[in-house]
């Protein structure tokens, strides 16, 4: 796979992650069982920023890719985890996409 | 006040409106009573990003800047007065600063 | 088409506009003539800030969705417009991802 | 110093630092002299926008503020590089900022 092509599947990745932290942090808020969501919908909101960040970072070529990615994979891991605690279905979406984005920013770290 | 004046305070009550909504919603992420305070939770963020919008595109004198602060004076009202039925104080600093952008705003599009 | 498909599609074309404002913005500083790209750049980021907050308010259901989808509807339009003025294939591919926005934001609106 | 107060004032050196990056973006795209700014106005828009998350990390007391510290370092350093060799009031004011607002996270790094 050449370079362009991970850098379209990373930001590829990148934006379906930052969707589904929206929905899964709109849907949370919805919730009854509202207080055990906490962390979900505030690590939900910081890995959608942080996304963001990185796709637009690499569809502008920034020189701080790198660094972005490695951020990029904190916040997803991060998130990842919290999301994969709670069995709602937005949560278990966001956790797979999370999953995904920090593995295809980890391999643009490969490539890079 | 001349513009650039004008355009120097709405930027600078836009900014001080994104960091009141963060800290307003960020503290009440760790509220007990967290069910009443969905709203305050979700129109904080809208507000927060609608306000970077705002002061970052005025820093640019986005050709936009008339209709973001139409945006911004909506979004603002709407923080408002959804904080301003909390008594905790960030909800109240929060409705302040919302108040205060809002006017700002208006003050923009009157000179504009 | 029920509401649910018609964000979806809005929200995708909101994205696909994002990247390629982001694509011309960074290709364009890379062109020799410079100078005839000043308001194409410019109008770039600002089209792409834009399409950015819209995609996410509609994910997150924002209150504000219809007066940000007009917004979104003008920058598109007005950089659409500067776009098709250059023929440069980023300019014309961010012309044609521009128009395609504004037309899913105006049905989006008619829906609404 | 107390650690809210050096949160505070790197707040504040962030925003500082974003709103000089957003002017002098703006303004190298009407300088004459344009080519010779392309670095300039591209790394103006990265450091903008990292600046701009880091600022609304710490207002939000995000999990990853380190590394999102470390990042806006990287940014401000590079974008300080940069504009320290351009002449114009505007990137003579942006290094300043970028200076200042590098050695604000570092100093949030030292703390934390």
């Amino acid at each position: 796979m050449n370079q362009e092509q991970q850098y379209k599947d990373c930001i590829e990745a990148c934006l379906q992650c930052m969707n589904a932290c929206n929905v899964c942090y709109v849907s949370s808020l919805k919730e009854y069982e509202l207080a055990m969501l906490r962390e979900c919908i505030r690590l939900d909101r910081e890995c959608a920023d942080i996304c963001d960040l990185a796709a637009q970072s690499m569809l502008r070529h920034s020189p701080f890719v790198t660094q972005i990615c490695e951020l990029c994979i904190t916040a997803c891991e991060a998130c990842a985890e919290e999301c994969s605690k709670h069995e709602h279905d937005h949560c278990q979406a966001c956790a797979e996409a999370c999953r995904r984005c920090a593995e295809a920013c980890r391999q643009m770290l490969v490539a890079a």
